[in-house]
């Protein structure tokens, strides 16, 4: 019944598989860009475009990051082609007039309300952290989510200024032979869902 | 460049469009669990799987939520075919046998740490947010995302023991023509991402 065709079924959901281990192809800027161009049409919340993302890409850099790892997730990191910190920016309203003028009065009341913007940055770059897991997969490659880290260790090393905060860290690449465990199984439809 | 074809980048993404009003099209349950289906591969953090859907469909119960909502989202929320309420379930681990055999450590350790398990839960249920967004345009449907509205009369109304806890409220259907606004234009690649 599904209106998406059983190929982009299969390469963004079905056949998808979340990788640890790649091939030494590098992972471009602007393949980023262009997964960026893809998923910044998805929603957000009244478009307030929290989602941030930092490309770790120098080995100096990468080493800064894997410090504030979990130690399991260190060797495929600093492995990976490259690494992507999705991020949420507590002051989004600050570039809404590059994507829609007249919102001055929205933006001030968010100004005046820091717990209520950052819950905002939050939900809504965790809504773009999830439609960058399905851009990479669209762009042919594979995506290694990885939440185990220090947020406040992240945080401090790459957003010093407090304004981004990190929600996910994900290895990209091309997948290798070795890199895909067998998936787990998943809960069904009678598992997840209450009718009222 | 992207390897997901023209048609389900416009279907997913280009041509996606969040909407606010519908045709009187109905959306069966069927329809929810095939989207459900295709996103349950997606990834969420280890495995948890804490994504739940509540699909509000008796006018009794869609009184029950609008009035929890915000002024502005109420009427459209009365007159759409289907209202889902994405939540996540913070006692997830308990299901694990069902998908994951031998993870009874993980889940004991779980189970001694609250704030953890509820972190992890929210985290990972809005990226089942976020896929089930996506779900809902790969089955030819509009959704209509809405935050504006009290999370704890929610929970309080549908989710009396604590157990789940709501994300975001979703209108879904088949979109009528006055239903999309012109959409607001997006941040740029320059604008959201740094390379370090």
């Amino acid at each position: 019944m599904l209106a998406l065709d059983a190929k982009a079924q299969d390469l963004l959901f079905l056949d998808g598989h979340t990788a640890s281990s790649f091939k030494p192809d590098p992972v471009s800027d602007e393949q980023i860009a262009e997964i960026w161009e893809l998923i910044r049409w998805a929603p957000t919340g009244g478009n307030a475009s929290p989602g941030r993302l930092l490309l770790v890409r120098s080995p100096e850099a990468r080493e800064r990051l894997v410090a504030h790892m979990g130690e399991s997730n260190r060797a495929k990191t600093l492995a990976a082609p490259l690494t992507v910190v999705l991020a949420a920016d507590t002051r989004y309203h600050e570039l809404w007039p590059k994507i829609e003028p007249g919102r001055e009065e929205a933006a001030k009341r968010l100004e005046d309300d820091p717990p209520a913007r950052e819950r905002l940055a939050m939900l809504s770059g965790t809504l773009v952290t999830a439609y960058f897991l399905i851009g990479v997969r669209a762009a042919g490659l594979a995506a290694g989510p990885m939440g185990g880290f220090d947020r406040a260790g992240v945080d401090g090393e790459f957003f010093p200024d407090g304004r981004w905060r990190s929600i996910l860290v994900v290895n990209v690449g091309v997948p290798d032979e070795g890199s895909y465990k067998q998936r787990s199984a998943r809960l069904g439809f009678e598992d997840v869902a209450r009718v009222v």
